[in-house]
């Protein structure tokens, strides 16, 4: 019998109670072994719930206990999950977490301890909610030289940006579609900001290069701009627009970034709708694969923890490889990322011989109204910019600017 | 140092040499060990091959060489793949195969006998090719209790349908070019008639519901009668044709199926174009999660192979679950298997009597010209054939007859 303790009965706590409860003869004759919930650490009581009895409030005795060989953190925020998954693992017990704060701000530390005590630190649910990403990442893809991700992280903005493109709403009235479903906060900065979804492609970047950047290090732009004519011309076009986080090898030197990027339908990432999230890893053997699924949600986020306390049990000694803080020399620059873009601004006078001289040859989605839409060729982001800032001495207002993703099916 | 022994050096096992020579110092970083290839077995030479003085004709010194610990059996076809492999594990070797027939047809006997004698026997790359789908369905997914998969298994099928919708080529025309390309083989029978598929999904049925159907079993058909009428029909209503390999619970019984199928827009698996495979899970506490990527070639194909050598080198104790052959009566009835069907038939005259007699309400996609294309309501297998007799009766001849899959995004 393993015994574990469960810290935080929220969303995920409850969902992977539930998961191990209702799954429990399943699991105990994939395993070979049961799994039971000895501990679960919460503020709060939960007279109604039939795990009442496990609750506790101070995590001294869970630490104190021999028996529990697996501390799970679902507490979210900082502290004090970091403090309480430190102090279990120099008591001797293994951690998964599916906190992805803690991993992208911890994970280099906690790894080390972990691996200095034999013992591991588990994150499968911190990215893609209930995707097999991590795992695959460290197991499946282990032969490969991992050159580039692509990933759509994020299940609050793309349900925004599926809505946006389905019935033409607005981002404010899609958003607002969101949050009376429960799908988005009543403050939804940390998503259509873009931040969980630069949190989670940081720790990608550390898995596949080594390094982890920080979110100050990297460029991270939300989907709050992104207008119903931009949805219209994509459509148009043939391409979805979708919140991507990429994570790339430039030589040795990590690339990271987050912004709404054009999806040609023929992508494999283009299908992705709603909540849901997709991940493409693109390797030297492999070439690209890619990973769908639910990346939220109680139940799908907890199954990937059990999954996590299910590779322990199961005696696995695989670990994660280890990463290291990235120093900003070891970033590629931003300056000389390449890729199409998608401009638009208001006709002005004279605009087609500003485009011609600024953008050279382009590809045209709409000239007939007051806007005119276009697709670049491949260009620097430093040439994009002075482009922009040529257009706009010549009077051209830039509506909306957004680039491509690389990838294709 | 771990020693291998590669037996076959085809496409796959070439391949296999491949990646662990060019990703030696990455995999050795990550293993914390070397690899070693100690011999290969072939019934050729390969004098101009860096890999000329590993090569062996006879398996007999490999099996008394106690440093080799993994033997990798890339040799295709039932014997002496299986003998060899059944030889490699009472000698005390770990196995790993790309070989699907010898997994479909002997994988119950070599599990057994490699729990039996405390050794692993793998096959990530028998299905899917370097696409990660078994290790995510025996870890990832343990948690879960899976009830269905739907697979876009062949690539050779899936190329043959991409061709066929993008420029409007007939199955001959598409063929040829995918035989011109490699894609596909001079006897392409295996591939289009639904075989290679029908062999995965039966290994993933396995996997999943712990059963194993034969070929005889299961419901097989290929994609020969797929017309560009059809393929024209389904573009326009927004869906695409794919060969697709089903295994789904019902009760405890499973059913698997071959066929092709009509997958709407919506759909992860309405993007998997060309060559790529893509497998989509469903299951209890996940819902829909999906696996996509190159399902064949040799480098893809190797470092799925490789990433099971990795996986044994590093200790892992995780082991597929076992399965049993599945009797007759032990499979969910092929006639009360349910889903949405199109149908296209030539206008006879009282055609739309007889269809509203045979099919009541259905959807129309096509009643201009002198082929009538439809949709119908959910309807059993032996409903659709008791309304195909009623239609042929009236006079009607059908043309075409294709299920539609049940996921939706």
């Amino acid at each position: 019998m393993i015994s574990v303790a469960l810290l935080g009965f929220g969303v995920i706590g409850s969902g992977t109670a539930e998961v191990l409860t209702q799954n429990k003869s399943l699991i105990a004759a994939r395993l070979g072994d049961t799994i039971e919930i000895k501990y679960i650490l919460d503020l709060r009581d939960f007279p109604d719930s039939p795990f009442a009895n496990l609750v506790v409030h101070d995590i001294a005795p869970i630490l104190a206990d021999d028996e529990v060989s697996v501390v799970v953190e679902m507490m979210g925020g900082l502290h004090p999950a970091y403090d309480f998954s430190r102090a279990a693992l120099e008591a001797g017990k293994h951690v998964v977490t599916s906190n992805k704060a803690v991993v992208a701000a911890f994970g280099e530390e906690l790894l080390a301890l972990a691996e200095e005590r034999g013992l591991r630190y588990l994150f499968e649910a911190s990215v893609g909610g209930g995707i097999p990403i991590i795992r695959p990442l460290c197991t499946d893809l282990a032969p490969c030289d991992i050159t580039g991700i692509e990933g759509i992280l994020n299940g609050t903005t793309n349900y925004i940006l599926t809505r946006m493109a389905e019935s033409g709403a607005s981002f404010a009235d899609a958003l607002a579609e969101a949050q009376a479903l429960g799908y988005a906060e009543r403050d939804p900065s940390a998503d259509v900001d873009g931040w969980d979804t630069a949190r989670k492609i940081c720790i990608l970047s550390a898995l596949a290069t080594g390094k982890i950047p920080t979110l100050e290090q990297i460029y991270v732009e939300g989907i709050t701009r992104v207008t119903t004519a931009d949805i219209a011309h994509a459509k148009q076009a043939g391409y979805a627009i979708r919140l991507i986080g990429t994570a790339e090898l430039v030589g040795d030197q990590p690339r990271v970034m987050v912004c709404p990027r054009w999806v040609h339908a023929s992508s494999p990432l283009a299908t992705i709708n709603d909540v849901f999230n997709g991940i493409l890893v693109r390797s030297d053997f492999l070439g690209d694969v890619m990973f769908y699924g639910r990346g939220a949600g109680s139940l799908p986020t907890a199954s990937a923890v059990v999954a996590d306390i299910l590779d322990i049990a199961g005696g696995s000694p695989c670990k994660p490889p280890r990463w290291t803080a990235a120093a900003d020399g070891e970033l590629a620059s931003h300056d000389s990322y390449v890729c199409r873009r998608y401009l638009c601004f208001s006709a002005a006078q004279g605009w087609r011989d500003a485009v011609c001289a600024a953008l050279g040859e382009v590809e045209y989605l709409d000239t007939e109204g007051c806007e005119v839409a276009l697709l670049t060729a491949p260009m620097r982001e430093d040439e994009a910019k002075a482009a922009i800032d040529t257009l706009a001495a010549a009077g051209i207002t830039l509506l909306s600017s957004m680039r491509l993703i690389k990838s294709t099916n």
